[in-house]
């Protein structure tokens, strides 16, 4: 490996340009949208037919989610059968029990009986505030479209930009100047077969841009030395007359505080990440607290009491680093974990600049390849 | 006010003899239950119009919930118009999108926009295992009879025993001898203006009764001298026969293990204390915690890793201890709020003996009653 700093790329809308939640075997993905022209909110649901060890990190001040006690350390029920992001605040919560029911009919849960129907999925979930967007208030998830996204779940390329639960996604509105925003994904792989991959929704109160570069926040943090993980290139930096044009928007933006006074109305980033590492609940709830910091670098502010951040995790437990899980820890373990977790942030910060990246402008909203076209190669 | 030790009582199920719930001035009750010919699954909603500060505490292993991260310390919605108690394990945590749906027709909720409809309704929800009771895996309470239940609710009487949530619930599936249980409610009233009332579906792997003396384990703990409460009378000891009746049971039954090796299966205790007293998330967050001690007291064991036991706390506010909320917290506050925590944890218990008191046997099942008739008034 070599550093790729002379070998910025530009981006690329086409495919899952920095690897995707898929990647993670056992895993299954589905998304469904509302709207009839233009998706106004919709359904992301990562499916675990076989169960996946569970965690999860609620860092906002104003989460809507469902499900998640469960998932606390010490806990009886350690595996879920699938997490669901949603938009729709908490109306939209309801889509997680469409997609349970849906789990429910292929006998895939928490087994509580002889019968193979007498299972309870366990389906934790997490909303993003979109009501409203494109003027309709009432246009939110149902149970139905839960179930469809569920029954359309598999693996392969995975929608990034107005997809799924990142439909009716905006960022920036603390701040003044909005953008659209969205939906991405991301997977870091190690040269030892480590893999962890995140799909966020990235609908913030704060900005994931640079006001005074235009960068992606999230570009200087695409890799991690200490993941010793394949590397990324980064995205070009824009020309001088995109950043001015850029400039200009922020300052009448701000000036116009066009978004400002509703800022509690209008955000939330959720997400999952996930890995093939054998994990215990502690170790996967580490990993969601960890994982935040990728949304720390990628978004500011972030974690605002209008935001209900939440990252959820999972382990499909394919890889076992090579120690006793119910041994006391060893700092070779915690090493080795440690490398896991900061795999899990760089996966966040890539899925964030995916999201911002691949997002196109609607509803009179401009999106970040509005102001920077010349980092697109198509 | 007298102690009345030589006044023992006995148990009245055509009233609420120990309080109820709708005794704090601004809440509503309803209640709903599924099976044509016996109830075997339930909804129980509590909604507050005006808003009600709200907090909770989860201390069971296998926790069903919904909106509870919003509860936390710290966040942004302090209030909530609604809060859910519901059957059928997480399946059954749709009922509250059901409360959620009538409350949004009120335009009561979180106010995120100009117009009366832009609103969300904060609506948490916990609920209790009682699949397959009745032989019926998928009967469980739904979106509509959420709705439903939210649209009946009102004040006075409120149906103990077999109603609403506790209308599948079950006791002492761990130990051996199971038992009806089901749901009950007390309030507990100061001589200077407090009231602390309670909820509570007892659908606990515990026994809340002595196995030999037959008492309810609740019934030592009716009254609190440090709530400075008014004094309710205990119920009166069973007779020999009656002792020798139940203990015969409970060896018969603990031999033949007849419940025994599911218990993750059938429990769950969840309730709501409710409050007139003006306090703070953070105070109700204690008060939650505290009340789960009035759960030890009349439930053994309690708050079990097969048990999901989750207590929401709510204030209507109309009664300010007398200090200013934003000060610091004074030793005459803590004072003042530790009595008002105290009466919370028992009310709990007092709810806890009235939901086993009131229980009418079913399916095959005794209540408490068959064992000891004669502390029956009616």
């Amino acid at each position: 490996m070599t550093p790729h700093n002379e070998m910025k790329t530009k981006i690329d809308t086409s495919r899952n340009q920095y690897g995707s939640l898929t990647d993670i075997e056992g895993l299954l993905l589905g998304q469904r949208e509302v709207g009839e022209k233009l998706p106004i909110t919709g359904v992301t649901a990562v499916l675990a037919p076989e169960g996946a060890a569970a965690g999860f990190e609620c860092r906002g001040g104003a989460p809507a989610t469902h499900e998640t006690d469960l998932l606390r350390c010490g806990n009886l029920v350690e595996r879920v059968q699938g997490v669901v992001l949603t938009g729709g605040s908490s109306f939209g919560l309801i889509s997680a029990c469409g997609v349970q029911q849906y789990l429910a009919e292929q006998h895939l849960g928490w087994r509580v009986g002889t019968s193979p129907e007498e299972v309870v999925p366990i389906v934790p979930a997490a909303a993003i505030f979109d009501l409203g967007r494109s003027n309709s208030f009432t246009t939110r998830p149902t149970f139905q479209l839960g179930y469809e996204t569920a029954a359309a779940a598999g693996r392969g390329y995975v929608g990034e930009g107005s997809r799924g639960a990142g439909s009716g996604a905006e960022v920036g509105g603390l701040l003044g100047p909005g953008l659209v925003g969205g939906i991405g994904t991301g997977c870091v792989k190690t040269e030892d077969g480590i893999s962890v991959a995140a799909i966020v929704v990235v609908n913030s109160a704060g900005l994931p841009i640079d006001i005074e570069t235009g960068e992606l926040l999230g570009n200087a943090h695409l890799n991690s030395v200490f993941c010793r993980a394949e590397l990324v290139t980064k995205i070009a930096a824009p020309t001088q007359k995109e950043i001015s044009h850029w400039q200009a928007y922020v300052a009448a933006e701000t000036n116009r505080g066009k978004h400002q006074g509703t800022p509690g109305n209008t955000n939330t980033v959720i997400g999952i990440i996930a890995t093939n590492v054998d994990l215990r609940r502690d170790e996967l709830t580490r990993m969601a607290k960890v994982a935040h910091n990728g949304l720390a670098r990628s978004i500011s502010p972030i974690h605002t009491l209008f935001d209900g951040d939440t990252l959820f995790s999972l382990s499909t437990a394919q890889l076992n680093l090579g120690n006793d899980l119910h041994a006391p820890l060893t700092a070779e373990r915690a090493l080795a974990l440690s490398r896991v977790y900061e795999c899990g942030a760089t996966a966040v910060t890539r899925a964030v600049v995916r999201a911002v990246a691949t997002a196109h402008s609607k509803g009179g909203l401009p999106c970040y390849r509005d102001f920077f076209p010349s980092l697109y190669d198509n």
